[in-house]
């Protein structure tokens, strides 16, 4: 079967197959809050996730005495590990730890996920856990301000990582303005100067039940999980009785992005000049999602990819390139990774701009689609083994996407795109203004030539 | 059932169930192959291992008129990508790639394993060009020197992370002299050193029928990968016909190690002091590993682990923090790792050592005795659903280990360990000699107290 399933916000209940016999299950309570479940037959254990629709983006300036939010999203997620009414920090610990579970967060630029990986007896212990550090954390003020420190040494290791940094300063190059661009986790000023009251407030306004989706994938029960988490949400004081339409997150309105590109360049005395290339991209929702999987497939992703044949193996210039193309609600980024020797730096640069320019202007061959098709279906099948794969892909469709698209519909979807769609897709990226980001030891000057920036305005004096 | 399974050299067929309804079997060839394989009912992939029985530990220095081998085992294992007799690059690249299979390589200490996960139809080929590039690899003179270039920026990508050079230096430190303690992929000098003629060497002495183990898991017929394989091996020019004992690396005699530590700081302008202190460990066959495993769980795996509330969650000193203890043919360590600000650093060692040395005196309870158990257990039996940590756990009983004890004799053995043996193992390690490398902002002074080195020498004028 080929099945896209549309996910209406307002829908009650919804039951359908996905490929490899999963079923999936979905009820959205008066609340607001969503279930999506997905049953594996054969599995013996489960991974779940509590997403929150609210990630950096949604942070904001100091406005009207009350102080900015920025590294607010992500500081919260720290304390919600730190103890509820009735949990202890190590009690929480010791729950997953105890049964050898995986168990941790993640804060995104769109959303806040925490999630576990237990065998399936240990599900109901999950479900109870997380929603009691959902509803009931108690952002104490101590545990606060050893957590301050933890963050800072979390910044402190990314600052340390020059892929880290050119990551996040490449978001800001490519767009700008926007709040996309601004780095997930705030920066040291903003968690020095972060306060509990602050993070409290973060926390009342977005931590509610019409922002919350609860996705589970493997051995799960559709029914016993929404009573589980009904019973333990109302527990931890959520009203669910209360009619409350989902938190809408898939606006499909582009962003106005800057027409001009950005040259970013953090000198830093390294072996390496980690560089990152790139154009605004597509939204998480645009139709042409297919052919941009398949552009990226077949651009910079895998041995046998442009990038990799061109930089790496006809030049060893580089050890590390690819491509990657995230999309979010109303931006996204076409990016191109290298991590070279200094001297080499322009060069590689120059070179993967005019390789995306060659798959503008000449296409690709049938051979690399049929190829692309096999490695994105291949990839994905072996993915799907993995219920953190399939979860997170039913908190995707549900927050993102507005539909679930199973393997068979994604690969028949792949399966319609023609080179000709490819070399379009690259044309219209390749268009669009290039910013670049060089950590390294380099200088501005060696990559002008590469970016499409603005010229220095000239002040008059 | 709880099995335990000795895995003689010379036995020629082995068949024996594993936990979880999986079917082992095992085939040593006349030749020294040895072929193991798991069947995972209802697994739709497969995992597959070439494993050659030589690893850094293997190279050696100039003498007798030939070059030094150091990095050659790295090297090697990048070139046998590069193209074969029959298979360029490319072929080799795009023959993963249409299929979606994720296909790479590592060279450790004591092995260079060459893997490859795919669907079950794709397992023939995977077979086929595995065994290609072992056998018939060109070791192209141009392509040696692109290599190289591309190598040298794998050193370079390592030595820009803190946590990378910590970890490198750690091993030398703990391990000093002894071979083991080498980088993995040598250094900048030994690769710039290297020659085509050197590695070809390297290639043709270790690369022979007795060397090799190919470990399969997942959904796998024996006979016909046994089968497969011989017929690739034979056609790559291998005689699988004359009898050979396979390579032994169960080696049970403990290296003598110095009886002092060593400290070592590599001094950078990080935001960051990447923190390793630690002490010479335990063989990889040693009987305490199951007590060894529970002490690592205990102390610093987790987070209720004594390490992480300790450092991290009371203190706020740290963002990673974490123990681990590999163990080896003859030798092992025991290490704890912490990031965190320089000037913490000397405070965030003294605190891991007394950690340590406080379960060295008082012991463990009996609640983090069973919470242990459990964590174990329960990590054990998710990552079994895995069928890379199958293939990885065949090849590891075959090469290192000598036995195969599936996930019920692992927990026999687990529940068997006492507080006591805990303790005792603790007391044992804490006596040892600790080492210490640092690298960030920082200097030697700062340690002292917490390293048992030698004092100085005095050069008496």
């Amino acid at each position: 079967m080929n099945s896209a399933v549309d996910l209406p916000l307002g829908a009650a209940e919804l039951t359908f197959e996905a490929s490899g016999d999963a079923l999936v299950r979905r009820s959205v309570l008066p609340s607001g809050v969503r279930v999506l479940t997905e049953r594996v037959p054969g599995s013996r254990s489960a991974t779940i996730g509590f997403w929150i629709a609210v990630g950096s983006r949604d942070e904001h300036p100091a406005s009207a005495g009350l102080p900015a939010t920025y590294g607010s999203t992500h500081f919260l997620e720290h304390l919600l590990f730190k103890g509820t009414r009735t949990r202890t920090a190590l009690d929480i610990a010791v729950s997953f730890d105890a049964v050898g579970g995986e168990h941790n967060a993640l804060t995104a630029k769109e959303y806040t996920c925490y999630y576990a990986k237990v065998q399936d007896k240990d599900l109901p212990m999950a479900v109870e856990v997380l929603a009691d550090m959902l509803t009931s954390s108690l952002l104490d003020p101590v545990e606060f301000e050893n957590e301050r420190g933890v963050i800072l040494e979390e910044l402190s290791m990314a600052g340390d990582d020059p892929a880290d940094v050119a990551n996040e300063r490449f978001f800001e190059a490519v767009l700008g303005d926007h709040p996309l661009g601004r780095p997930i986790g705030g920066d040291a000023d903003t968690i020095r100067a972060a306060t509990r009251d602050g993070v409290w407030q973060h926390y009342l306004a977005n931590y509610r039940p019409r922002d919350l989706v609860v996705t589970v994938a493997g051995a799960v029960d559709h029914d016993r999980v929404v009573d589980a988490l009904g019973s333990a949400l109302v527990a931890g004081g959520w009203d669910l009785d209360t009619p409350a339409a989902p938190v809408d997150r898939r606006a499909t309105v582009p962003a106005l992005l800057g027409g001009t590109g950005r040259l970013t360049v953090v000198e830093r005395p390294n072996e390496q000049v980690n560089l990152l290339l790139g154009v605004p991209g597509m939204l998480a929702t645009d139709d042409r999602r297919a052919t941009l999987s398949m552009l990226n497939a077949i651009f910079g992703s895998g041995m046998s990819s442009r990038l990799f044949q061109q930089v790496r193996e006809r030049r060893g210039l580089a050890y590390a390139v690819y491509s990657f193309a995230p999309g979010y609600s109303d931006a996204g980024l076409f990016g191109m990774y290298a991590g070279c020797a200094p001297a080499k730096a322009p060069a590689v640069a120059a070179l993967m701009r005019a390789e995306l320019e060659r798959v503008a202007t000449d296409g690709v061959t049938d051979e690399e689609l049929v190829r692309a098709a096999g490695q994105l279906g291949g990839a994905s099948a072996l993915a799907l083994e993995d219920s953190d794969t399939r979860m997170s892909r039913l908190g995707r469709a549900e927050l993102t996407l507005g539909e679930f698209a199973d393997l068979d519909e994604a690969l028949r979807r792949i399966a319609l795109v023609t080179v000709d769609d490819v070399r379009v897709l690259a044309a219209d990226l390749a268009s669009r203004p290039f910013s670049l980001v060089a950590v390294g030891a380099t200088d501005e000057a060696a990559f002008r030539g590469v970016v499409d920036e603005a010229p220095p305005s000239t002040d008059v004096a």
